[in-house]
């Protein structure tokens, strides 16, 4: 029998002892066996924090980022692998490929982020340089580092592939190495999907470990510089956020629980809508995709008092047709649940719902099993509830964590908030509504309760992912109940893994730690012109200044003339006089960015490739007949793109008048070559 | 004798019982009683929840904003009588100016934010539209809400004014009610702060409460939309982290506790150089300022091994100056510490700490008093510690929460990091240098393990506020044992009282839901130009379309030769052509602007003042002569400005080729007219 391994300390170590057996979700074999005795759970940490933070933190964002793409393509080509695994987990192919293709996913839109919006450094500025005094001579900027601990990321049993991967990108982005601990139930194919991470040879040496069974004293040895991430029951979760040296070293510590996820049918969705229709079908994909097992699934469907009925009749039909059996037969549309066990704390979850409502579709104790025996595997049927009395506690606060969900009638788009909110926090709502203004109120509305709201009709149908799938771009997580975490939410997610740290200093001081000119700093103004140097000679704080030009009336005409822009302000003196903002006629604000690019532009052939575009243009100074303008061009930040023969350069860009005052100020961005390499 | 009141549930109520004293910290007379005996707690969060949150909600930022900087101006306005309320705590008129200037400086800080860095709105959209799909109909946007509970604000005894102040602003601006809980020992001075902003009647009822005396049972009541900041000891952060409802319900936890902040001398920093002094100076200041009571004080110095004899000596020199004594005096340099049982606290540290170093400067357990009587009021000397031996755990782990700092010697970056590192988590940090290099190694190095650092030296000297000094812009707060929280960092502060959502939907329920024109949505074209609407009249997604127009090489020719911008890709054919990105001679970027502000603009005079700025230009498809140029310029956001006669509207402008394609991208800003009132 397979004794499952943990990767710890650069190894592969198998238990101390001969472990505890996994069950088969279907046949009720045993799959492998687990157990953690013997591994050094200070050891694992301090490896990950003394060989695999170091290594990463060498590493820039973008290369990180290109080692995630590697992992997600090299994941790819085995994913037929983990779904035929998947599937003694009592997942069906299209529940298998939810989570695999789910969790590689995940991987490349990190990866596709990472290299998209952040740097191509090691260190994250973020935001503005913040003035801390008038004479300029004191400023701050806030810093993102990784964290140099390890990130521990305790996992549900529902998605053993999505799960680690989701936790482990943007962790691996941020620079901060994983220790990933599978639930037990389902660990075999975690097992594996680390065994194909770590046989890849992509990531470096650890970055990624994992412990299979029991964690054991692992928490005891967190320090301030390690994370938790956890999802599971709000329980578990409570037990972990008061761990004492989480507690202790107010280790930073992320939750996501179950919930009691609403979807809320909009009264205009009537029988014969196409939001009627995706109503009843999501709602129906929402209990029986994992066979319900999923922290996002909807638990409370909140309708219409009127057309509860309708909505119950049309589920019930839907239902009927799930096929529910051995997951590896095609015709079968639910799977097992992961377990006996689990099946057991369903059933008990039930016993308490089925006392404030009835059941309209699926006996608990009860299911036809197709191709497999229903007294081994852990099957059972989908079992819709309806509550008539919506004051009863427990359709809100009882989450049956497999095909169960509860119809509860409402009316008003602020009874459907009131008892959206009796959920007390969830990761995922659902509004399926063609009405804007139902949706707005419903919302803005629910929004304090809940981590993502989707608004689903016929607009977006075709498109939509559905009610329970969380995305890598957008939060995952929720208040109150579902943990009060966030996880993913694209780069918020890796900024998450780093600290912030607030840097005052002088304008030269802050340039010389963060890499990019800050204001204040004394440009470089050299003979050569800096459009003349390749990427690897610029220097931040490198200058080109042009001017003075006269802008004369004769110049403002002709450009009217030109380009067609007559407005009244440039051609009217009069008019423009009576304009607030205006002393009277005054240039064309496009008029001044293009005589500015007149003065710094140097034309001949040279590593600057071209102007991409132009970011936080302001106008600052009206520019009238007469008026000298000049132009201060200075390199403040300079990003070699990995892989290509060239990178992106963004120019500070000053445009003064012959009293000093700036009458616009932007940034020129631009492509500029890397030396070839023959020079 | 004065009974301190609450101010709860809309009233001010005094306490059941007749409370136990608080003591002037200069001359042990009774200042104040204190008790909560009678509050109900569950009621005074009830009252915040239902009568202050719904009120705040109703009002947009910028109209919270204007209430802070009322605010703010009728504290200054009574300065004069929070400074001498100060002096009983034991604080000089520095340290009150520090305490209740700094937090008035808070509040304008915030309401300045909230002008310039929110939108006039109720709801903060955050980020980028994330795409979801490829066919554009499924798109993702997160939106931050006010959270519908309570920040509770429990506040240490050192700062009585800031302190809650610097909580409060962001709480308020976000949109979430604060209650107040003062420190007991200096509680008569928060009550005067609450007296007056009760009495000002700015604030909306229910948005501001107070509880003197013990919170008993307040923290059971806590449900998930409400939030706890705690600034205090480590031990009492740790029990609060634990509680119950905290736990239980996943309530948003900040903790701000103090911690063993390192200033770093830099080895360039030589005697007679200006950092030298500079280090000195600012060492005994934080020794010396609050009596050294600040979580943000200096604890480590951290000196080159070859400068520390020198350091001890200026250091010598400059304390031998401090005059400690009555703080109502003005030769007085330290007052006392907040009270007897902080002195002793303080003294029981020292003697930890003298174990693992000796004294260089000041006597335990004597000190010379001005003005005052050395038996009753809470005076001791500065103390300053020698500690050669850095591998002892005192100097790193005990905090001496008083005018005490330790000396301790380092050789090299990498061992000044180190030695930072082994505070395990602070709030603040220092290097003094002006050598570049070691600035920058040390502040990546330290990041991790600081919430805010600071680089002294001769170029920020003159503007820089200190080591000790937290900024309303930047983040405060620190990991590990600096609690693990963060407060105010500007907009950050505030986004923390707010829950984020991820909103999915269609492009065209999106822009009906956050009120901003989503792409993807249908654009509104109508007969009348927008240009010639009110801001009152125009809606997002008002679109003026222009164009064709065609590009010849005549007008590519022009141009370079109008600005002077003859760059060879516009110039040359076969250089155009070498380009990697260019089919042949373009046209300029500005040209196509240029043309294209041609094609929309309105030119008469009407309600569009001025085109401000431009944000977001992405070059997307080169222009070649030949192309024709169209234009759709739609109202993407419109932002009344308060107490102005217009407001800024945001323009989505797409230029397109003969082909449809994009050729430019970007947003205009303009300045619309609301209605003229005689209209």
């Amino acid at each position: 029998m397979v004794v499952l391994r943990s990767y710890v300390s650069g190894s592969w170590q198998s238990p101390d002892d001969e472990g505890v057996p996994l069950r088969d979700a279907v046949t009720g074999e045993e799959v492998a066996r687990i157990s953690s005795a013997g591994v050094d759970m200070g050891a694992a940490l301090e490896h990950g924090r003394r060989a695999g933070g170091p290594v990463l933190r060498e590493l820039t964002f973008h290369q990180r980022a290109a080692l995630l793409k590697a992992l997600a393509s090299h994941l790819r080509e085995h994913r037929e692998e983990l779904y035929a695994l998947s599937a003694r987990t009592g997942a069906t192919l299209g529940d298998a490929k939810f989570d695999v293709d789910g969790g590689i996913g995940v991987l490349f839109g990190y990866a596709s982020k990472g290299r998209r919006e952040l740097p191509n450094d090691t260190v994250l500025v973020e935001g503005n340089v913040e003035p801390l005094g008038k004479g300029g001579t004191f400023v701050g900027q806030h810093l993102c580092t990784p964290s140099h601990g390890v990130a521990v990321q305790i996992n549900a049993f529902n998605f053993p592939v999505w799960g680690p991967l989701e936790k482990l990108a943007p962790a691996f982005l941020a620079g901060v190495p994983s220790l990933i601990k599978p639930a037990s139930q389902t660990a075999y194919l975690t097992a594996r999907l680390v065994e194909l991470i770590v046989e890849s040879g992509i990531l470096p040496d650890g970055s990624v470990q994992m412990v299979c069974g029991d964690p054991r004293d692992l928490l005891d040895h967190l320090t301030e510089q390690d994370l938790v991430a956890f999802t599971g029951s709000a329980s578990t979760a409570r037990l972990l956020r008061t761990h004492p040296a989480i507690v202790g070293n107010a280790v930073r510590f992320n939750a996501e629980a179950d919930s009691l996820n609403c979807s809320i049918l909009g009264p205009d969705a009537t029988p014969g809508t196409r939001e009627f229709d995706l109503y009843v079908k999501q709602l129906v994909a929402e209990m029986t995709v994992k066979a319900g097992q999923k922290c996002t699934a909807i638990r409370r469907a909140l309708v219409p008092a009127a057309l509860i009925g309708d909505v119950a009749d049309a589920a019930r039909e839907r239902l009927s047709r799930v096929t529910v059996g051995n997951p590896a037969d095609p015709d079968v549309r639910m799977g097992a649940l992961a377990s006996l066990d689990q099946r057991e704390e369903v059933r008990r979850s039930l016993k308490a719902l089925l006392d404030a409502g009835q059941a309209v579709f699926g006996d608990p104790g009860h299911v036809d099993v197709a191709g497999a025996d229903a007294e081994r595997g852990a099957f059972m049927s989908p079992v819709l509830l309806r509550a008539d009395d919506t004051g009863r506690a427990e359709p809100h606060e009882v989450e049956a964590f497999g095909p169960v969900s509860t119809l509860l009638p409402y009316d008003g788009a602020e009874r459907a908030v009131e008892l959206a909110a009796r959920g007390r926090g969830s990761l995922a709502g659902s509004v399926v509504t063609a009405d804007a203004d139902f949706a707005r109120r419903v919302v803005l509305g629910t929004a304090p309760w809940h981590g993502r709201l989707l608004v689903l009709n016929s607009e977006n149908a075709a498109e939509s992912t559905g009610h329970g799938s969380p995305l890598p771009a957008l939060v995952h997580g929720g208040p109150g109940r579902a943990g009060g975490g966030e996880e993913m939410g694209g780069i918020r997610g890796v900024v998450h893994h780093m600290r912030r740290t607030a840097v005052q200093a002088g304008p030269a001081m802050l340039t010389a730690i963060t890499g990019r000119w800050v204001p204040g700093t004394d440009r470089t103004v050299t003979d050569e012109h800096p459009f003349r140097r390749y990427l690897e000679d610029l220097r931040v704080g490198d200058t080109a200044a042009g001017g003075p030009r006269v802008v004369t009336l004769d110049d403002v005409e002709h450009f009217a003339e030109f380009t067609g822009d007559t407005f009244y302000a440039h051609m009217d003196e009069d008019a423009a006089r009576a304009n607030p903002f205006f002393p009277g006629r005054v240039a064309h604000g496009y008029l001044v960015v293009s005589f500015a690019a007149g003065l710094f532009v140097d034309p001949a052939p040279g590593p600057v490739l071209a102007n991409y575009g132009l970011e936080n243009l302001r106008f600052l100074t009206p520019v009238t007949p007469g008026d000298e303008l000049s132009v201060t061009l200075t390199a403040k930040q300079i990003t070699p793109r990995e892989g290509a023969d060239y990178g992106e350069v963004r120019w500070d860009t000053d445009v003064t008048n012959q009293e000093g005052a700036s009458v616009a100020k932007y940034d020129v961005l631009t492509l500029v070559a890397k030396r070839p390499e023959h020079d």
